[in-house]
């Protein structure tokens, strides 16, 4: 067939791949990205970063490829995701998932025991691509955190610190992030007589409370055993959410968790972490302690966190999420006690770049070209002359170009200039050439 | 085994890839950066940017993955160096080879009739990895070119000058850029006696001349069918190498292509291409026309280029290469005559980053972070008093960090701070805090 399927995977159809010529496409569930599209996510990632070394953050590359072992384990269901590569003759290997696991491999093999770094770089998964939904099977991922052993909560505090300040930066709207506690979380689920082996089951059903009404859940919630009284515990608990450090006063006094150690202790990290942020200058009203957020990953062990869009509806929904797993670097050493502890976060980055196109496109303000001079001519036999102008421009480092044509009409020239927002145009003419000058618009 | 392989793929061993335990290794021939290796890499990376913005380039992204179809019959014996991945029940897919074909694939696909871009990222080859070669599986590629209907030499001209105009910056030493015409080899050849179809096999044993002695080139060429005229002939061609405009002219004048149209069409281009290097103001030395530069690659149709290093040996080698090539994208297209000619060169960026890091490391000037401000503290329990000086630091836009716990040893903050080489230290300490102060060191 001679049609082309300019969309890509975009559009569903027939695999023609054995038709070389049929096959112009790019694999399902990936894109390309033009000129305009590079500019504004390098723009972004630019504006992240600067977040990032702010703090004093570096950055590492790992391979896009590790060992299938090292990824096997580590992301339950998900797993059947993973890109797997042919065995030639060699090692299993598959392209990586996420950027966390690599980052605990990276940690245990240069053992590593303390760094703050972050990584920006491309994932892979199988799944359904939706351009609706922005899901695509090859996508940036955003990840700051910080290994080490430190003082209790100070990593956690400086997490959400940087949150509020990359959300407030970036231009996209309002945003609220929640906070919440593992511990407090299974303490919450002891204290309503929920069974330990049921702790990650009930907590993946309580996770969907953001996108689903209180009676879905608790359809779930029995239909996983947990019994109507339970479920009556269960609801009065998730309904909690309020300011951090006088929510988490009114928790204490009310001493509703007084039976459970392990929230007992979560609430005293809470508190110091309540006190830090107050250290940190974070806005007022921009964190919430939030009884209901889960988080669906099981590797989290202390503090969780996740940041919404409140501008817009639900439509971006989670833009920002992470927390604390002091044990995923040590499932990759002979004694997993000699692992370090770890906190960071994950930002969405592919739907930031997609909120900030939406927004510069509505503006007009897109530009790919990074040029400040178009050298145009007038005149037949001009090619040389241009071209001696754009040696002066360029080796005073000016950013400069022309068309390509020998004799290209004025008009097509002050047009491209024009569409491309080049700011300023040199015309070089043969009147003004003899009298070694040129003219400027 | 608990045995640790640090160093990935560059020892030799038996794949324990079913031990997870003992799998803590990357992939053959793959490596981790740390964040010394990328401030090296993402410097050198901005600084080549920053030249071919200055040209007016643009840059665009493709994904890793290509169908294997798109990739098949580019790369001739090279074909087996693909990594394949699994045929999970859609398509066949393969990881990019190089960022050229990927690059004619974009044209085609979207229709692209004219563009100057850039592509920095990275390829895969299944190739023997040999880090004393600086061989690797994964490695980045830096490309520019551009493509589109243009005055004759126009873009070529814009090549050499941008080649000349990175290696004069880049702190690697000593550079010469070696020019050919693929129609002055062809028509070298059609002169020599040389059959047609014996074109390609003989010019990749003539591309071997920087490497070896003419007896051994010339024994190659016996066994590819030359007779020992033929070969005298070639001898007498290959050994001419100068100044291109003064070469150009003595070959000219010698009369000796006079006989085969495609030299003397190719002789046209290259008197072109000398007037434009010349209004380009290339630094005079830097360029030679060498008629034994051959490029392995089928694909260039006109002008070749090479850039060598001349410092430090033979050591590196070729260090930016790259021709025109005019058919390449035509070859996605139904009517391959709809095809936008291009010329282009990549950039050894790997080489490049090695030179860098060598000479960098031994001047001890090599910094990962970019923290301005070490938030240190004297005495106990001055965690969110560091804090409270660093979101003031932080609100400001300063990059500041501090040591992450409780109470760290004065000797080890000022420690971190040399080691890190960041250049202010702010001093919290219990008295001054009292009055509201800080020190500065």
């Amino acid at each position: 067939t001679k049609k082309k399927d300019k969309e890509g995977g975009k559009k569903k159809g027939k695999s023609r791949d054995n038709d070389a010529k049929a096959a112009l496409k790019v694999p399902k569930g990936m894109r390309d990205f033009d000129p305009l599209e590079m500019a504004i996510r390098e723009r972004v990632i630019g504006r992240v970063r600067s977040h990032f070394e702010r703090h004093g953050a570096v950055t590492i590359e790992t391979p896009v490829m590790e060992l299938y072992s090292t990824l096997m384990g580590k992301y339950g269901e998900d797993t059947k995701l993973i890109y797997e590569l042919k065995d030639q003759g060699g090692e299993c290997l598959a392209l990586r998932y996420d950027l966390t696991v690599p980052f605990a491999r990276y940690l245990a093999l240069h053992r590593v025991s303390s760094i703050k770094r972050y990584h920006i770089s491309r994932v892979y998964r199988r799944d359904m691509p939706s351009v609706a939904r922005g899901r695509f099977r090859e996508f940036y991922q955003c990840d700051f955190d910080i290994a080490g052993n430190g003082a209790p909560m100070v990593a956690d505090a400086e997490c959400v610190k940087l949150m509020a300040e990359l959300l407030t930066d970036l231009p996209i709207g309002g945003f609220l992030i929640k906070l919440n506690h593992r511990g407090l979380l299974d303490g919450m689920l002891e204290v309503c007589g929920v069974d330990e082996a049921d702790f990650r089951p009930v907590c993946s059903a309580i996770d969907k409370l953001d996108k689903e009404p209180w009676d879905k859940v608790r359809a779930e919630l029995i239909a996983k055993g947990c019994t109507e009284e339970t479920c009556d515990l269960i609801q009065g608990f998730v309904v909690l959410n309020g300011e951090p450090a006088a929510l988490h006063a009114e928790i204490v006094a009310s001493g509703r968790f007084a039976s459970s150690e392990r929230a007992v202790q979560a609430l005293q990290d809470l508190d110091m972490l309540c006190q830090y942020m107050a250290a940190l200058n974070i806005p007022e009203g921009a964190v919430r302690l939030d009884l209901s957020l889960a988080r669906g990953l099981d590797y989290y062990t202390g503090v969780i966190f996740e940041a919404v869009l409140t501008d817009g509806g639900s439509k971006v929904g989670s833009i920002c999420g992470g927390g604390r797993y002091d044990t995923l670097m040590g499932m990759f050493l002979p004694n997993p006690k000699n692992g370090v502890p770890c906190v960071g976060f994950s930002l969405g980055l592919e739907r930031i770049f997609a909120i900030v196109e939406e927004r510069e496109r509505a503006a007009g303000v897109v530009r790919a070209s990074k040029t400040d001079v178009l050298v145009a001519s007038v005149g037949k036999g001009m090619v040389g002359n241009r071209l001696a102008v754009l040696a002066r421009l360029w080796d005073a480092g000016i950013a400069a170009e022309h068309m390509l044509q020998p004799n290209p009409d004025l008009r097509k020239q002050l047009g491209k200039a024009d569409t491309d927002g080049t700011p300023v145009v040199v015309l070089v003419g043969e009147d003004e050439w003899a009298r070694g000058a040129v003219k400027i618009k």
